[in-house]
């Protein structure tokens, strides 16, 4: 249960203050060049430490290729890799070892299976991710030889929204600013509200949209894995995730259906839709528009307040969590909404070279 | 890819123009008692034709049910069924052989393809969501045996919206209306709203709660497979279905993260939350609270209503579609969404018993 | 833990003595064509009651095919099936309800699911093959328009051996006698064996050969899944099946290296092998010359004589089979041994499609 | 396709001359005890230069645990395991770059995914079983807190045959000779025949048996994933293996029906039966006796002689092989039947606790 997709297949591996965090692609087919450099960029875009507005903790988060990369290209067989853990401070955690932080992983972990890795959250730390960002940089590349491209970017911090389409805005902005909202107007905006939640050694939540350009018609599959519900599952299983919607989303269904549909037009290069109320995506399988979503992000449950909770005994306590943390997981979830489409995308495309004869 | 499930697995098959619907659930346990009344119950409920504000179409769907079962238990071996298509119309649609539908999965369908059966959608029919009522039923009786329940109810079609909390309806009201709202004044608007739709030859979409209760702490797992991100993969995976969030979802993400968090506190029966706004899973696990969740269902596609479009060859038209339909999807959509739940906490529950040695 | 292949896979489901037989064929990509006639065919080859050889019994086994198929060709979509269950007679079971029958199922059944339809050996039935037959007629059909063929025969029953190898026998004669042997005058032999066996309400066993030609080289995956692993898999997940070897078997563990490799050439069409101990397989892919193998059949199990088991409480007990039973499984098995083999071969061709960008 | 299990599933990854072999262990559940010298001696018994008659390559293959694994006890959580390659000496193959080795992957590989990691073999490498050594051990470890051994000898060294039952042998000696047979006297024959054949620079094949006690009854699917057919699956994928049998095995279809079926008897724990053609399994699932089985290895391909081939070009040519290499693989593929073996097991130990309610 820790791996996905099925045939471009991550499975991940590793604790937040463990030796490492690593995984194996398996299923990647060869002959796809891999620059290491691209990958190290998704991973420094998902790195703690790199503003002011993350947390201060350090975590250099070098990835090494351990197989399936041979003279700098793919050659088919798995691609293992590790990610070494370093200035883990385990010690930040023997205080509250014995007791229970709400809305974390903690007691249900207990109760599902019976011991647990105490330590900075173990499996269900977002370190975790790290795995996914390498995975989803291996996918990009080779999504890059199709002409798909993926863009995830800030949407909504708390209360402060983005109010544009993604056609209006200027995508390459997005890594300008340190909330990797590509308005610049709003990313300022964002950051202020960041730093307020901070300054009260409390948590924001929000909003990050993401975008699938170049993908053809004919990727998905009708039924259960119907392109979004893929694409869904992988934005779900992210840490702090809340909802998901694609296309027209919860908006879309108080629209009637004559407004809502997307008209089909003949294109110079196909079929083409007026509108795009469908998010790129008819009947589980992609028509050729643009793919976009939405994921929202709960406000982190590490609080530098004091909290009542219960401890492992299940007697009521006062938790006080002490260390390096977050005020807003929005930036540093960007590559991670990236690395997870990228994922199903990387999977559909192979799946889509078997649906015919 | 028409399969759901790790353990206990679903492969359903079948057109809706063709000669069945069916499928097989793998992987139930033996030992389970099955009642074939309670089944055709929830296929009743799907089924068209029940009320002046669904489809007139008249189709019975009776199960029947070809292994797997014996003497009025489950056996262990897996579960055959088919449910026969009736009262197909065919030349309903031989008009519209040539002609992509707009929003619809013909345009997807032939370039994923390259062939098709175009009679009333084929296989991105929602009458395959029979197979999953079927499976989904048998999944709830197995559920019954360890406590655990699972409802859901319109809560908003177009505008008109059910503004109480689930806590404060009762849910045995659900299926004494038309619609599936358990409040009877909301019900009686959510009617009216639909009526409108019908006489105006257009469709309406709308929101669906769901509600499982009795699943005790530990069923989930931490990584991709979160029960969230399970039950949000099974929804998106329902035809016409555009969104899902769970707990306090896309408005949670406005909240600060203290008050966001659900303080842990001491209960009578062990460890309980005061507020829920995790809906009853932290880590991806279940933490012994009701799991609570919202299905976002856009208007349906089919308009009895002329629209623009094009053929197969690339050319501007005209369609009109003809035939019986609904003009909204959701009073029917209620034991879907049970059924695809019961399937993924059915699939958790097994999963549960081999976390630990 | 009822389905087989990933890509290309078979879900099935039935027991002898339920309502039928049936399956879902899921990932058989769209535009194959489909003839009837040959599945039929396939399995009249192995239904009871077609000689004097085989059991008596009288089943028709005509396959009803529910999706998957529109005019005469594959659409990408499931195929669902199913074969009704005819001329079973329950009542003669009803006396060894309470019987563990030596050899056979019952008592393992019993251990494992603590429930059993006990009449005619319920799931454990070689019945459960027609789905495998219908199946594998259908990747056949497939195979077929990538050139490749594959033939199974009788190669040994009890002691009575053929001789030569399959490369010195006219294979279009297997067909041509009741036993399935391309050797007339063997077969002649082994169908007085099994008279013989018959006349003595005894069962005798056998040896099954099966030969692919066809497959261009590159089929196949390297650790886990060698195309000969997937193969072997498949021949021992048939009933009564004891072992398996492919290419030189074990008699080629007794040569030296030096005699057991196989000296790669020039050939007019790409490189090719001298000998073929390799069995057209190395190191699990294929390499473009012939795959063979062999399948060990056990006497069946079922014996029209008296003997000493236990009943279902453990106390000693003396049986006595009734019924119409065949005195040895190999003539009716040369289909299931093709048609498991062309699963296989249809899920690598697939999968072959993925290996390179 | 580098994964092997369904609920205790290994991901292996890694080439021989790459940076590491690994894998990661997903499934194990919470609460087994590990102890890593126990790990150690396992791959210290599968290891190169371990004695004369194995190649002299030394290799320490020490393995590094990195997740999954605290305070002595697994925690449910993905187990990841590196071992660093050392000793590779890479210039040994590049002389053979271009040249197709006879009975070896390279040219199949080249066929399959266009490129190759030419050094040693690459993937296709016998160093890849390290990772399977690694994760049996940890099989075995948790079968063992349930009863289950797994042992593992040479049976046969080309005509040298071990020609006792394993009941009559002392499995404690196995161990105590390099060759790995517990019969003293026939062990040394075999290390005499392995002798002769490496100083003919020369290799040899034979026979390993492997025997699994403890198993209850009721472990094993009915269907596809017999219990046998999983081990054949598992033991078909190692390296050099070219055929498996069980129980009677192949021997056992030249006997009667009347000779070959194992009567049932009351036994003190239960039902037994008297004698054990079945290997301990019927219809696919155990049935308390023990179970035993037989792999078939042919001679290794590599040779350190002269050998006519093609190159990468298609034209004649001539190989000649450096390197330190194994006259027989048999001594070190003990182990990994067992974990093999133990993979199998540990699956369906786990799968067992689902089959009823």
């Amino acid at each position: 249960m820790n791996s996905f997709g099925r045939i471009f297949r991550l499975t991940s591996f590793g604790e937040s203050h463990g030796a490492a965090i690593g995984g194996v692609i398996d299923g990647c087919p060869a002959g796809v060049p891999i620059d290491i450099e691209l990958i190290q960029q998704d991973l420094d875009r998902r790195k703690p430490g790199q503003s002011h507005i993350t947390t201060s903790r350090q975590e250099a988060d070098r990835v090494e290729l351990l197989s399936g990369i041979f003279e700098g290209t793919t050659t088919g067989t798995p691609i293992g890799f590790v990610i070494r853990n370093k200035d883990q401070h385990s010690a930040d955690y023997s205080n509250i070892k014995d007791l229970y932080r709400p809305s974390h992983a903690d007691f249900t972990y207990d109760q599902k299976y019976g011991v647990r890795d105490y330590r900075g959250g173990g499996r269900s730390s977002a370190r975790e991710t790290i795995a996914r960002v390498v995975a989803g940089s291996i996918a990009k590349q080779m999504l890059a030889t199709q002409g798909v491209k993926i863009q995830a970017f800030v949407s909504r911090v708390g209360e402060v929204e983005l109010e544009k389409n993604y056609q209006e805005l200027d995508l390459g902005l997005t890594e300008t600013n340190l909330v990797r909202c590509p308005d610049p107007e709003t990313a300022a905006k964002m950051i202020a509200r960041i730093e307020d939640a901070g300054r009260n050694h409390d948590t924001v939540g929000g909003v990050i949209s993401g975008i699938a350009t170049g993908i053809p018609a004919g990727w998905g599959e009708p039924v259960f894995n119907k392109l979004h519900a893929d694409l869904g599952f992988a934005m779900l299983g992210i840490n702090a995730v809340k909802g998901f919607e694609y296309g027209s989303g919860f908006s879309g269904t108080r629209l009637a259906g004559s407004e809502h549909n997307d008209e089909f037009v003949p294109g110079e290069n196909g079929i083409r839709t007026l509108t795009n109320h469908s998010g790129g995506i008819q009947g589980g399988i992609s028509n050729g528009e643009d793919v976009y979503w939405k994921v929202a992000f709960k406000p982190i449950a590490t609080l530098l307040k004091e909290q009542n909770t219960v401890d492992v005994y299940g007697n009521a306590a006062v938790i006080n969590v002490q260390g390096r943390h977050d005020p807003c997981v929005l930036p540093r979830a960007v590559p991670i909404v990236e690395a997870m489409a990228a994922l199903v995308l990387a999977d559909h495309f192979l799946l889509s070279r078997v649906s015919k004869l």
